[in-house]
């Protein structure tokens, strides 16, 4: 069954998303659809980014992976057709395939502009329903990815993300906060227990786990995206800090 | 694979849709069970009829659609089973279905009442666990939409909505707000760039896209659905007119 | 086709659910996949543990239930592999089956510590991912449980909800609210029609359906769990009382 994934940030109460499947279900009834996240802050195409970027290597080969945070929809914004070693990603042109690009091997890539693949009336605000399900749709059929339009050229994308393996001092930023309120900051290092982080002059103390720390204390660790995060046990970091996106992290290392 | 699609105001954190989910999957193995919301807000019917309006449509025949926002259960309200040419509907006999039965083709219609398709134990509180979902997985495995109760004579329902081709002063209202904050309204034309929009007194620009707008700025467009709405690009029309359902907007053709 | 059934704190915003749904289709292609909730209250194992309860008794035979609420994960917590009569669920050992395991019959019982099974790379702070979700897609595939580790000894688990049958006071309390704002209580009776119920010093008139009240009226009845419930007709009890978790409630039959 092919495996066809959403990430959108239409939110789950309008019946948008339904819309979406149910497109897909008529033209491949046997596609399998996994919700990615269909809350993704109005427009946020940053948060797109990184939560397609924790999650898409987890999937089978060969999933296609329809990505819809779109607020150029009806202007002349591309829509983007990628095929990488295992996946394939549908996503405007807009730099929320970024993460992704900066690590996977573009194989091919198309601007998706060959009509006879979309919904026959196509509305100017709700491209996710009228282009990108159905084109996800017919490419989980088995159609090729060259039949949606003209090859382009994308270059690999530049890493967002700070690998440190030196002594030193680094700065960071929070790029993420999630639904606990941990703070996901763009530093990984294999030398966490090195390493000091700080936040707004805090000296957040580094653990293995969140049950090292105490009870409403603050902790930094390396979380399950391989990132250092910041948290606090059975609490909010973004409320302890005051934090949002962009928030500034340095990270020193002995 | 048949299609059951799901729409409640059962929200998505107590686990009631799982129940109908399981309920389901108990009597129908097969069936594809597709949200379209648990969002709806509690007991609002005029979200619900709404919601089912715009997503319909675009969902493959002989799929039987699970509608229970239902501030009546437990009284004697009917329960509606209704056949159109394409679909089947199960909803409670209080108006949720009136949109789609203002231009779908009623075939057959139902007042369900075979106890033999219902759970065992019926609570007087969740009839969408202990009737709806059981009878919409026996109809999935195929029994005959007659089988479920007294045959019933429903009435083609009056349009809700205004659909203006002349010139003049029209007035309408909200019908829905998205989680955009977008203000659907009750209006569709094909003449919107020869029209005036109007709301609280604010002449609205109309455009074709958000995109055409700035950033922050209100505009008027054909939504999705095919009625008229009030946006702000990136924004919320909600907040910045502080509107809400019911709340009046005047359509001018020149 | 198996089923497994998910039930988290994770949210539906940060994609934490998707990469266990991709990990379980990755091993087990043919597993459906069931979402009871993921919306639990961050670290609240009460709330889990009651939403698994209300749900679980209407899944098919065999499924596979996942609850991942585990605020010590990546301590040395057991994670708990049960197999009862019907069902096979995986929990940290916090307390979360309780309910369920004070009324189905335990038949065998691992703690899961078999790497085989795990994903090649645990994160200490996301084994929902890591290792229940492996887990679950092979026992989906058809492992015996005892392959997981080492059996051990669970002991049915005390009944916490208050059965009554005769006459007398008795004292309960709420716990669970749902997103109606309805106070579920751990007291349950055949006999509501000759009970009282107080709360705060309020006496609450029992009704059989949330439809013999007036709209705003306050009622108390027998939910779709069997358990009582305080509630308020088109409206919400949590805010008529201001009620909380474990807040109490007196019952008293004549």
């Amino acid at each position: 069954m092919p495996i066809i994934a959403l990430l959108t940030d239409f939110g789950i109460k309008d019946g948008y998303t339904a819309s979406m499947k149910a497109v897909i279900k008529t033209i491949c009834p046997q596609a399998s659809i996994i919700d990615i996240s269909h809350d993704i802050a109005p427009q946020q195409i940053a948060e797109a980014r990184f939560v397609l970027w924790t999650s898409y290597r987890y999937f089978p080969a060969n999933a296609i992976f329809v990505c819809v945070v779109d607020p150029g929809v009806g202007s002349g914004r591309k829509i983007l057709a990628v095929k990488t070693e295992q996946y394939i990603f549908l996503a405007p042109d807009n730099g929320l395939l970024d993460m992704v690009l900066s690590e996977a091997t573009i194989v091919e890539a198309y601007s998706v502009n060959n009509t006879e693949f979309f919904l026959g009336q196509i509305s100017s605000t709700f491209h996710g329903r009228d282009i990108f399900s159905p084109v996800a749709a017919h490419l989980a059929n088995g159609i090729s990815l060259r039949s949606l339009g003209a090859s382009i050229s994308l270059q690999q994308r530049a890493e967002v993300l700070l690998s440190i393996s030196a002594k030193g001092n680094y700065s960071g930023s929070v790029i993420y906060i999630d639904h606990f309120g941990n703070l996901v900051t763009n530093l990984r290092t294999e030398r966490i227990q090195e390493a000091t982080v700080i936040i707004d002059g805090n000296v957040i103390p580094t653990k293995n786990t969140y049950a090292e720390a105490e009870i409403g204390e603050a902790l930094a660790l390396t979380g399950s995206s391989g990132l250092i995060e910041i948290a606090v046990r059975n609490g909010s970091a973004e409320q302890m800090f005051d934090a949002g996106y962009g928030y500034k992290v340095e990270l020193r290392v002995k």
